[in-house]
């Protein structure tokens, strides 16, 4: 069956919050069962047409997700860029290169839009993600800093 | 005189484009003479209520800039992050603590705003921003990866 790229939809959350607590990072901070905050994300997200969640599916089945957030910026003469936050792609799909499919979408997303530049941040642990970034062509030549509230 | 944070408006946008420039590497990039794009920038982030693009002002002088953008996710149970970009401060004021004024006027925005946690990605050759950010306590747990399209 053929994959489809689209926007989420509300009835999509809890497969895609299944997806983020799937992980050894977002196992630590995500909470499945506690649908309000995620749902009222999604509004937020859904609402606003520079943000886009996407889902890759297979029939009923949400493959991946990732958030875009096309953002504007004084910076490199007023360049859009297109940043990318919260990629997951199905454990049981690893290694079948769905992950490059659902970059790409994004990234081709990013292009439509007039971006310049995509960005994204990934934590230090995820090694493996960092040969996956690097294999698209993305450059780390930045550091990410977080400061918690 | 006293210092002012305020929301840039359209008549700060060439001492903005000044600051972004008079940098080693926004002199690369930024084309001061270029008023249309950064005129176009700053009305995309000004009509949308979750950009700020910040200036810290004495008097008719802009000494300070950062944009600041409010950024709705499900990662973390919905959190909001606050993320900062195109942070600067006037060279001839430097050294005096202005910058760190700036930061944490822009971390007490986002903390108003209900933000868990604030975000910014600064180049690694910036190694003095690496010092000033750790200072105020962020934390660069993450890499930054760019693509140009």
């Amino acid at each position: 069956m053929d994959l489809t790229f689209r926007p989420a939809r509300a009835e999509d959350i809890p497969a895609i919050v299944a997806l983020l607590a799937d992980d050894p990072l977002g196992a630590q901070r995500e909470d499945p069962a506690a649908t309000g905050p995620y749902l009222a994300a999604f509004k937020a997200i859904d609402s606003d047409p520079n943000h886009l969640l996407l889902v890759m599916t297979r029939g009923d089945d949400v493959l991946g997700t990732l958030q875009l957030s096309f953002l504007p910026g004084l910076s490199h003469r007023g360049a859009w860029r297109g940043q990318v936050e919260a990629v997951r792609v199905a454990r049981s799909t690893r290694g079948q290169g769905l992950g490059e499919l659902l970059l790409n979408h994004a990234i081709n997303e990013c292009r439509a839009r007039g971006c310049t530049v995509v960005q994204l941040t990934t934590d230090r642990s995820r090694v493996d993600a960092h040969r996956f970034y690097e294999r698209l062509g993305f450059s780390a030549t930045h550091l990410g800093y977080k400061l918690k509230l």
